[in-house]
């Protein structure tokens, strides 16, 4: 098994050292451990966010484990240049179209969130986020014209590309609650109409989940309103940026929450993924042992369900996880005081 | 002084019918009122969602007053005949770039909110929406592909649109708490990044006004985490149409929010604008009163400020609505069980 590891910058790299040692206590048959630098690191060692020797090195490997990337000091470089650039590409390089995001109101953290105990309690969905495709992905560039300067982006989506992330987004409903809503802006937008009536049809084959539409707007005042109604959210690439943070602020505690990129690519144990925290590289508290490791964990677990076929472990290290996350080791984001390293110890001991 | 009236589909004729028992007891020297179909009920009658006579006459008046459009019986209509069209294409015919949208927690209504009171209690924001631009009004359409069909919509920002806007957007501010949030897709969008550098630009006239940038998954991840940050934020259509959706729901009573959409036309007494509450046309409770008409009367009183230079009747109107609101005149929105008949008397009788 092949495992390659993406720390990235800020909190990335102390993140990913936790999630690390809980890989390694897990005694995995003949493992195999890559690292290589993305984002703000990878451009000053290497003159580009995501260098040809990271990307290889992704390709030759079951699974990615990534951290986080962002860098201040790269504000000013031309976008592609700048180390977000490096998960964008890397998405669209590895054919990572399906975004998986759990987001869930943690037994016990209830009063970390600003919504009220008993809606952040009812909170347990899964937003299926299509990843290669939309407005992020279409021609773009600048033109001049009568009004001044012109920035412009082509927003698509065909078929082909709607129906593979609603597979995925119908077949996570069935093992859930069986409830998918899509999410559009279809009284607006064409690519949204071929979106919903590709839906529409996918969704034939899936008689025992119950599917209904919703404008995005409607969706973000609900995801506040009743955020507890969702299942599975399945949507497109913009919508699912802005509703799947949505979804994480709502629970209350971004870094304890996890996501999973998959693409086609079928590995020896399952399917090739990128697994990555939610969190930022939060360059403020870089650095000082602060950052909760938990995301980065949690993210590890998932990438032992998808892409390693080793569903009893990642149930062992979410179970391990729940009992920290219920006990009084608590991180700064939490309101407590252990440290990125003590959170970690905790997990392992309750291994 | 010329209002024309657009009742609309829904509870939008009952909501209205409060507004205009208002805008009549205030008595304003030579007032014409004059009344027109929009939406469902102008597709019935005249087939099609904005009939030109009702263009003309929005054309012809100062300030017009718009219900609420929406029917379901219309679902299976092309987009171009139903009833959303109306308010899209107003706000394009008419040149209604600019949307202004306030949320604020109302005292004693905190309660309503999913948020935490003490969160609700913080929150007292404008957004402030280009109107004319973005992906709504680009070229779109369907083509045939390797992929199927594919929908297409081009998103586009031009300086001059920009422009305008964020001069609103900052003229706002200096009224306010001086500080306002620019949101966008900057790391990903051409279109944002042209945006961004102008609303750089624009603020450099406003030295008095805090300006800073946020991502747009990131502003629907703070609106729900600490809303009370904001002060103006200043926005394009599309992101303008999912955050302002999400203040409304974050303030919890979105039966009592207003908004303006203003252009460039100057009337005798302000510029032209059309006025509508937030909400929708509600058809689930249409025609059974139970409807809280406080957004539109609410509307009402943005029309007098910014269209008829009736600073002193909107501030009256608003005043006598806060007495409402605080005493236990409540609609089912707000728990209570006061009929849109009851709530009319009760302002009528506050005023
Ligand atoms: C960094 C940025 C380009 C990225 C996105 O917009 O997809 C991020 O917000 C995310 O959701 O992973
Ligand atoms: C009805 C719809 C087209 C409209 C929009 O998206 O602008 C509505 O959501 C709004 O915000 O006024």
């Amino acid at each position: 098994m092949k495992i390659a590891i993406f720390p990235g910058d800020g909190i990335g790299p102390e993140v990913i050292a936790e999630a690390k040692r809980v890989l390694e206590a897990l005694s995995l048959p003949q493992l195999s451990l890559f690292e290589g630098d993305v984002g703000g690191i990878a451009y000053r060692r290497h003159g580009m966010p995501l260098p040809q020797e990271t990307l290889e090195m992704a390709r030759a490997a079951d699974a990615a484990l990534f951290g986080a990337v962002g860098d201040p000091a790269c504000d000013e470089l031309p976008r592609e240049h700048r180390p977000e650039q490096a998960i964008l590409s890397l998405r669209s390089e590895l054919g990572l179209f399906a975004n998986l995001r759990p987001a869930a109101g943690y037994p016990g953290l209830e009063d970390m969130s600003s919504l009220k105990p008993e809606v952040a309690r009812g909170i347990d969905l899964l937003v299926v986020r299509e990843l290669n495709g939309d407005v992020y992905f279409g021609e773009k560039g600048e033109r001049a014209g009568e009004g001044g300067r012109e920035g412009w982006d082509a927003m698509s989506y065909n078929e082909t590309e709607v129906r593979r992330i609603a597979h995925i987004g119908f077949q996570a409903a069935q093992k859930r609650r069986k409830r998918l809503t899509s999410v559009d802006k279809a009284n607006v937008l064409e690519t949204s109409r071929i979106w919903r009536e590709t839906v529409i049809e996918v969704a034939r084959e899936y008689p025992d989940v119950q599917l209904d539409h919703m404008y995005v707007d409607n969706a973000a005042m609900q995801m506040v309103r009743s955020p507890g109604q969702f299942d599975v959210i399945l949507t497109g690439n913009l919508f699912g940026d802005i509703l799947s943070d949505q979804a994480s602020a709502c629970v209350g505690s971004i870094g304890l929450l996890a996501s999973a990129s998959l693409g086609e690519r079928r590995t020896e144990f399952g399917t090739f993924g990128l697994y990555e925290p939610i969190h930022g590289s939060a360059p403020d508290i870089a650095g000082e042992g602060k950052a909760n490791p938990v995301a980065a964990i949690l993210s590890l677990a998932m990438l032992l369900r998808h892409s390693l076929g080793r569903e009893s472990d990642a149930g062992r290290i979410e179970r391990a996880v729940a009992q920290v996350v219920a006990s009084d080791v608590r991180g700064a984001d939490l309101g407590g005081t252990a440290s990125t390293g003590e959170i970690g110890d905790a997990v392992l001991g309750a291994l």
